[in-house]
């Protein structure tokens, strides 16, 4: 080794040390944190809440990929997998001078660092995991699975950016994270970043050991071997220079990405590397605790190592040895600054790590170029006097986007390979299904490079969307409706991280993530019960009213002018439900603009009788809006005395009472929906709960009879669908009898006997399949 | 090859065209099945339903099972992953006679083929996809994912079985797919049985090539050696003779099955071979549709290819001459009876594939010998009196019935590795964690057979849990709250897998599936906001009313009560939701006996004032239900002249309407809790819109204020998280003086105060830990 390469890794060395220092401090004391009195039992945080046992492989990587950054002037950021493993990331972050940028009370000396420990996990503090607050963060790491997919999100369409990703052996064993290695197929060497993964393994979860820890190096070898990888085993218990084996390997990856970047023809595969790193879990903490048990290297190191210091004095002795094998006054000067030669190794404050301009993604979002709508929308002379594809109709529109986006490459659509069967083909005229093995020839639109991702993964499609929105980029997310709660975790946690994001000053706002869910379950034939279940508007409804918006547009119009609105808006989680199918068209585009405005309002043009309404029949979703048209006219013809009102609601939350959610209906807009007393039939595309909680706190609620989704389902015709959940016009209409104490009898025979029909003959009468709005 | 080989293989490839030509017919004819007559478009069914692509490669693998089991006598199960091939399972099981056994309609002549294939895809017969009506199937595979998980479920703790799985390579690209491959890991050669998975390439998924398909077979073998297998590759392109390549391959495995078997030693890791076999997508189709383009090995042979027939003239000739490609005169017997010789390789009849036991696992389940509970109860001789961790109580008794399901074996526990984090170490001495590769020395509990299984993937855990249930066993699932949202799609496929065997009368109850939701949101110091979300509750009530159960337990007793009652239920989903953290108890067991019976119910002990309640305070969950006492004690101070009652709800689903769900109060009961026009003040432990949902239908619900998780959450003190949700005690007792016409400036104020000093100090005042009921 040259003398260089020995001073660098001295540096690094005592760099980490300064780290690994700063970070149990975090967990550990709440005064005396550069130890310079003999640490008492009033320097410790009451509550210790934190986790050590990842913090020291985390710091030498971050030290490592310092160095590559400064050796190479190579942009990077660092996706961190285990968030829980923060006061490392914090350590760096203070020590990199990015936290005294954003928050002077956090300078790079004693009364900074003194303050980060202090505020570490403490109430109004940081959080004891990663999260929105930490600089350089795009991932919260509290769920764990979604790292790498995150990475590869961040990597697409940034050909100069290298999105380093930590993972830790437990994350590896989720079932995303065991996906996502493949996403280096989807990777192109032209136009993408490049991602390098590296697989931390220190051998223990919370309490097991880890899969891949017990896996050994052949094996681990032979996986990513053929997962694609070029994989290289960093272990940091062979080698008596961690640091200088790291900084090699990083260097050799390094190049490594160069030569695919160079060398990378179209038609090859492109094998990128990637790291294995082995560490003892805990590095660093005593070998054993003050019982005497294994510490370091095993599950006790996980949290709070000597979690006993408040009160068993051995433990106590053990922490102060701990704390001061780090040495720290050896690091830090009388100030508490850092020594120079601590921070000789860093790169160029803009190339840190913390400050990678993508980890805030709101800084570099530039409105997405929309096309005018105009051109796309459906001619509706009259209402049901046109039919289309609501989604096929969008997908010309959404076509039009990817072209005018072809310079920029900002704008994305993931899709778990349902794009044609969800009718948006369209986009593949104007873009490609990204993909750069080799495939077989009678593929179809496939190329590396491409903008559409499809993968049969909806969690991959999910971290790839966050990881593209949150460094700044747009994106559309269309799915079948059933398969969308496969990821409601990975939104509930995207909903925490917009909730806090939009807390944090410097953050700015990121674009949307929007779902255009089809597929709906009221259509589902060739696939039946399995492919039927709304229930992802209920779990988003669960979410701040700041975030979410549920959007249900009745026809292509309506869908046009809603996807215009969720790709304009930022911070938001915008659900869209359309059908797919080609079907009657209600309002032509200004009617479609004013409707979708207002979010709930009459159709005039469907209501009938004279004078204040008898019912009000109201619907939301493409099918229950055709229903409930159909019900009106079914009402008209058996019930000619009865005055009717249509309405339908596209979006969802203009339900909810005003001070509830930003959507909501003022009350007078709301009654001259609804009027008071007034019993409403509700057609809802959903389960009828998620009406139910949306219009809870509205007065006279309990007047809303809402037919939905009731778990019925199997492969049957659509008809027949309807009427095992109730849903069908004739349910509807002879709701609406029933309410205003008319007689049901003959409607409800007549459904019996069209259902019967459908069962005998294997498709749906005439009268139902050939009903058109005004026959 | 042998003359007995060879007959063997032309019999496979005639009993493989007899199958292949059946499920054609199923997707496209309802008349003239054997095609007696020329092929007439009346002859076609109206709808074209189905999936042809993944058919011939089921068929396959059937066929060579079948062999297998036939040389072998080896019991086995088939897991099929693509479950919209189902046309070819329904073949093969209407050959093997299965159907007939089951329904007599169904009889292995031309009068129960023609009705098999009139039933598919068509209202009120056979589903597209696999099902529970079909015999032999224990996962449905409409959505994909969790096939080979279900299999290892399967497979534990059956010693003597088999069990295949065909795992497509569209549902190879999950997260769960992909992770599921680690689980040969936990498998014990000693005392579980054997998973072949078979990966089933054929290229393509809906429209793009398949991820595993583009990898060649060196890519396909490392892959797999690496994960610890040992891969076999099946190329049919690559032979004249698949059928004998296959058998060849299967003997192999079979024996290297038996090698493991026999060679095995702990300590050893336990290679077993599984296969990759390469068919081309809709193998036996015409290589191009009528206008030209390639059908045979594309994706244009996923769902019903040659889709025009009923129009176009060419694809119905095309479709004729398909479909006679199969010969099917050389094929049936006049009366439409398969010749013998298609059933000479079938294994004998209580072998067959659609017999296996296992999958109507219901009949195998016996009662679990459910110890008392008794002597694991918590002494409590005034209610507060006792402190206890509700899951360290548990676990106590579970670890009681783990070992008295020792010989028996069919009790397990599966959990992402949080175990001991939530207290339910006890289940360690009584069993170890299944891990069956080399783990390190400094490991413990941890050992090949062991009956907890423990894995950082909730979706293992999961499809692990409902193999095991749905072949006759029995189990639970411990999970931090916040993260069982991660497998709400596989519930929501669980829950219909139980709706539908309901309904089919050969199938038996299966053993409930069992969460207990432990380290909750209210008590997430170490971790913080990403692991604080009680959405799992909403999305269970999304389910039927005859599936879904929610218990919140308050206390170490009610949670014994609800555990047995859950352990010894059949066909429901029992979410029970409980603390683990050591707090004060409120019940001994004869009052929790009868509080869990009645569901719901005053706790006079807590109330105070005379005659009629003013105010209710209402309370579900281990917090919310110490928060509402302690709210209870500061109205008994503040507010001395008002009558509170206190209400406990350990069984979310008393609230119900009786007439929407089985658990749901009678309304006299219910209003002897809650009595007409008193205002409910409700501490709940999840999103307030959990209890709205279930009070909707309730008279008078709009006087129900319910507090609970509004999404405010980080690292911070127990009560300031409660504060920051409005669900203290000072805000619950505030809202009811606020309900009740008082002033709460002062209560507010006092919560003010406590907070602050809680953000001072960085822990909770002693005036919130410290409170004790009755103090």
């Amino acid at each position: 080794m040259t003398t260089t390469a020995h001073q660098a890794t001295d540096t690094a060395r005592r760099y980490r040390r300064a780290c690994d220092y700063a970070a149990a401090a975090m967990i550990y004391l709440k005064d005396n944190v550069l130890l310079r009195e003999p640490l008492r039992r009033e320097h410790l945080k009451p509550r210790l809440l934190g986790h050590w046992g990842t913090c020291p492989g985390i710091t030498l990587l971050h030290s490592g990929l310092n160095g590559l950054v400064r050796r190479t002037g190579q942009r990077a950021l660092l996706v961190t997998g285990p968030g829980h493993g923060a006061p490392a990331v914090h350590a760096n972050l203070w020590l990199e001078g990015t936290h005294a940028e954003l928050d002077p009370a956090l300078g790079r000396d004693g009364a900074g660092l003194a303050e980060l420990v202090r505020r570490f996990s403490r109430p109004g503090g940081f959080p004891s995991h990663l999260s929105p607050e930490v600089p350089g963060v795009l991932h919260e790491g509290g769920e764990l699975g979604y790292a790498l997919a995150t990475a590869f999100g961040a990597a697409f369409d940034k050909p100069d950016l290298l999105v380093a990703c930590l993972v830790g052996d437990g994350e590896a064993e989720t079932g995303p994270t065991a996906g996502s290695w493949h996403a280096n197929k989807f990777l192109s060497p032209r136009t993408d970043g490049a991602v390098l993964p590296v697989l931390h393994l220190n051998g223990y979860k919370i309490s097991s050991p880890t899969v891949y820890g017990c896996m050994d190096d052949e094996e681990l070898t032979a996986y990513f071997r053929g997962a694609g990888w070029a994989p290289h085993v960093v272990d940091v218990t062979r080698t008596d220079d961690p640091d200088a084996l790291l900084a090699e390997t990083l260097d050799l990856a390094h190049a490594g990405i160069a030569a695919v970047r160079e060398r990378w023809e179209p038609g090859e595969r492109a094998v990128w590397p990637m790291l294995v790193l082995r560490s003892p879990k805990g590095w660093g903490v005593p070998a054993h605790d003050a019982a005497g048990e294994p510490l370091e290297g095993t599950f006790r190191a996980h949290q709070v190592p000597l979690g006993g210091v408040h009160d068993d004095d051995a433990e106590f002795a053990l922490l102060e040895r701990w704390l001061r094998s780090y040495r720290p006054e050896e690091l830090f000067d009388a100030d508490g600054r850092p020594h120079d030669d601590l921070l000789a190794e860093l790169p160029p404050a803009e190339l840190r790590l913390g400050r990678a301009p993508e980890a805030n993604g709101g800084r570099l979002r530039r409105d997405l170029p929309l096309p005018d709508i105009a051109p796309f929308a459906v001619d509706v002379p009259a209402p049901g006097s046109a039919s289309a594809s609501p989604t096929g109709t969008a997908g010309e529109w959404l076509a039009e986007l990817v072209r005018a986006t072809e310079d920029r490459r900002d704008f994305r659509v993931v899709c778990p390979d349902e794009l044609e069967s969800n009718k948006l083909g369209a986009l593949l005229e104007a873009t490609d299904r990204a993909f750069t093995w080799p495939v077989p020839d009678t593929a179809e639109h496939v190329a590396p490079g491409g903008r559409v991702l499809e993968v049969l993964s909806e969690h991959l499609c999910q971290g790839w969307l966050q990881g593209y929105l949150l460094t700044g980029r747009h994106g559309l997310f269309p799915c079948y409706e059933a398969f969308a709660s496969i990821v409601d975790s990975m939104v509930n946690q995207h909903a925490k991280f917009l909730k806090m994001a939009g807390e944090v000053p410097w953050r700015e706002p990121v674009a949307s993530l929007n779902y255009l869910l089809t597929s709906e379950g009221w259509r589902q034939e060739h696939n039946g019960y399995s492919h039927q279940g709304p229930g992802f508007i209920n779990n988003l409804l669960t979410k701040k009213a700041s975030t979410a918006r549920v959007y249900l547009p009745p026809d292509a119009n309506t869908l046009l002018v809603t996807l215009r609105r969720c790709l304009a808006s930022t911070d938001r989680i915008n659900l869209v439900v359309a059908g797919k199918n080609e079907g009657a068209q209600w309002l032509d585009l200004d009617a479609a603009e004013r409707h979708c405005a207002a979010g709930a309002g009459v159709w005039e043009w469907a209501c009938h009788g004279d004078g204040d309404p008898d019912v009000v029949l109201a619907c939301a979703g493409g099918i229950p809006t055709a229903e409930v048209l159909a019900a009106a006219t079914v009402l008209r013809d058996r019930a000619p005395d009865l005055t009717v009102r249509v309405v339908n609601v596209v979006d969802l939350l203009s339900l909810a009472p005003a001070d509830r959610h930003p959507h909501g209906l003022a009350d007078e807009d709301f009654a001259a929906c609804f009027p008071d007393g007034v019993p409403v039939v509700f057609g809802f595309h959903g389960y009828p709960s998620a009406v139910h909680e949306t219009l809870h706190g509205r007065r006279g609620a309990e007047r809303f009879h809402v037919h939905g989704y009731l778990e019925e389902g199997t492969t049957t015709t659509p008809y027949d669908l309807l009427v095992s959940n109730r849903m069908s016009r004739h349910d509807l209409a002879a709701d609406a009898l029933r309410r205003t104490g008319r007689d049901d009898t003959a409607v409800l025979a007549e459904r019996d006997g069209l259902r019967a029909a459908a069962h005998r003959d294997g498709v749906d009468p005439e009268a139902v399949t050939g009903w058109r709005w005004g026959a």
